[in-house]
């Protein structure tokens, strides 16, 4: 099969479509075609040798997909299913082999390509604030990185749990796209000092910073306030004051998707689409495509999301 | 009435029995003779003005009492009822103000004097193991001074609620203590670096140290562990490796019980009561009392949990 591989080891521009094996199924795993592969900064971090892939799990990148069942292998599933698929790596090949417990229907209306730009979001948003916080109606919630692929993601979420969203993006137009998007409060991180504006104030913090932000996000907190951390891209070791944590009864966490075992990810998987699939059907949360590619420009794709011009996903299809 | 005070208020070692006026009830709360106070860790600690009681709160020392209500004030309780009170602090006065909420019965087959020296410990540790972390049957658990008075309350509930149970404790006639109580790990924390003994093994840690054990306590967790941070002994601030936190989804939180809300409070209490008590009253947890002294020695109650000679509680009795 086709699968997009670096041809240099060292140069994470060197992305392209080259001949490889096609998977080989294990037991409980289905062989699908795939159609469309959504783009995470994950993957950007994959191909600069930072992220790599768990013990077992494919070495070609892509953590999400939608296509159709090629071979059903040991389970009993149909040829010909349409599928979208939670990955621990393969998306950007023309064949990838899933554990059943990471296969989800196509959400109603949506296109493969629609459904492969919300499978990680939308598992990672509710694993997190849903399954893991329990955000509940009235709570405030910050969402770092507004406009990002998770961050549009999370503030149709959480306002339809029925929270106040702030957010963080990097520019005007950015934070106006939030603001479409149903975010209460708007702060451009490049301006303003977001804890200034929102010390005490909430309930839950969904990070992408890590240590840049760990001494900003702890004074944002309010009481039994929860600090998510899903991504480090503002360092990963800084101080600590234990102190600020227990008057106000803190809590950080840090979690990736990635990493959780089979079981752990089916039930991510099955508690997603039984509260975040009817949202999508019916339009109460959207998919935001900022825009696709061929798969075999994979390396534009991934060079336009370092850019920092994307507002959304980019999805990349066969 | 009579209450112990700082005579020299930069000398800790100057508690003394002195007159001061007997509290004004506030709405809600009952005025209760004061037949024992449990001395803790914390009292020590204020009595060095490091731990100033909240705002509105008694300025005389103690968290927890056991006596009879001597003015019901307007609420619906009775004269006469004996009672043990969990204390935002006035358990070392003759007489202290309690909102209702803070009320418990006396264990079952327990005196005064007894039940004096439970209710901050139960408090603490029900409210952090089972209605913070959710503890649950086959986890580990590690408790770090499993010798004192938190540790020796800690061990038994964890053991009944069917933890393994891991302990550290500074020698290793403490850490026999420990092991009669049930413990099933004893780590004895002047000879051994417990991480290396317990490296991704516990579910939840209860630790008193802060910032010194910080890295080894991350260390010791095993997947979708929580460390609930109670004490500062060993410090407040250090440096954090965010990026040991994701992979395994740690949790770190800290809290106290004396700055919860009023209704904080009395969820505690009440569901200490409601899970805890009857593990008094038939046995299966026991109270640990090391010594007793009269109320107008306090000083040398605190002379002697200060030295580290203690294993469990020490109580004043009026
Ligand atoms: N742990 C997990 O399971 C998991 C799963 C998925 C994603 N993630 C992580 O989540 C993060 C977002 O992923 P993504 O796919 O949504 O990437 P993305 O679309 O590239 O978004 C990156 C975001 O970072 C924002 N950002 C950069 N510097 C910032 C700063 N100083 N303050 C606030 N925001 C800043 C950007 O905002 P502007 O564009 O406005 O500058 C952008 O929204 C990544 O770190 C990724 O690794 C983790
Ligand atoms: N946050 C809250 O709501 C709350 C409530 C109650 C208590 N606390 C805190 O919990 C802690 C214990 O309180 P307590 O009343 O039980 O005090 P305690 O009886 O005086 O116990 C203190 C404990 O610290 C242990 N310790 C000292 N250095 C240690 C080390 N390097 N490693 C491991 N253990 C060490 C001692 O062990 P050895 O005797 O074996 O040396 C002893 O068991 C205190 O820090 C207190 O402030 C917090």
């Amino acid at each position: 099969m086709k699968a997009i591989e670096l041809t240099d080891q060292d140069d994470p521009r060197s992305l392209a479509l080259v001949e490889t094996d096609t998977p080989q199924l294990q037991d409980g795993e289905v062989l699908v075609k795939v159609h469309a592969a959504g783009v995470n900064r994950g993957d950007l971090l994959q191909a600069r040798g930072h992220y790599p892939p768990p013990p077992g799990a494919s070495e070609i990148i892509g953590l999400e997909c939608a296509g159709i069942i090629e071979d059903p292998g040991t389970t009993g599933r149909e040829k010909g299913e349409e599928v979208a698929c939670l990955l621990a790596g393969g998306g950007y090949g023309e064949y990838v082999a899933v554990p059943e417990g990471q296969l989800m229907p196509i959400p109603e209306g949506y296109s493969l390509t629609e459904a492969a730009a919300v499978v990680e979001v939308a598992c990672t948003v509710w694993s997190n604030l849903g399954m893991l916080a329990g955000l509940r109606e009235g709570q405030t919630v910050l969402i770092h990185g507004g406009a990002g692929g998770i961050g549009t993601f999370a503030i149709q979420l959480c306002k339809q749990l029925g929270a106040t969203v702030a957010v963080t993006a990097g520019s005007a137009e950015k934070l106006e796209t939030c603001r479409e998007l149903g975010a209460d409060i708007l702060i451009n991180y490049k301006e303003q000092d977001f804890s200034e504006e929102l010390t005490g104030r909430c309930d839950i913090i969904l990070d992408i910073m890590g240590a840049k932000y760990l001494k900003q996000n702890l004074r944002s907190l309010a009481e039994d306030g929860q600090l998510i951390i899903i991504g480090l891209q503002g360092g990963v070791k800084t101080e600590i004051n234990l102190g600020a944590l227990l008057p106000r009864r803190l809590t950080v966490r840090g979690t990736t998707l990635r990493a959780r075992s089979l079981e752990g990810k089916a039930e991510v998987v099955r508690s997603t689409v039984e509260n975040v699939w009817p949202l999508l059907a019916d339009g109460r949360v959207r998919h935001h495509i900022h825009a696709t590619f061929p798969l075999s420009e994979a390396a534009a794709a991934h060079e336009l999301l370092d850019s920092g011009e994307v507002t959304g996903k980019l999805v990349l299809e066969a």
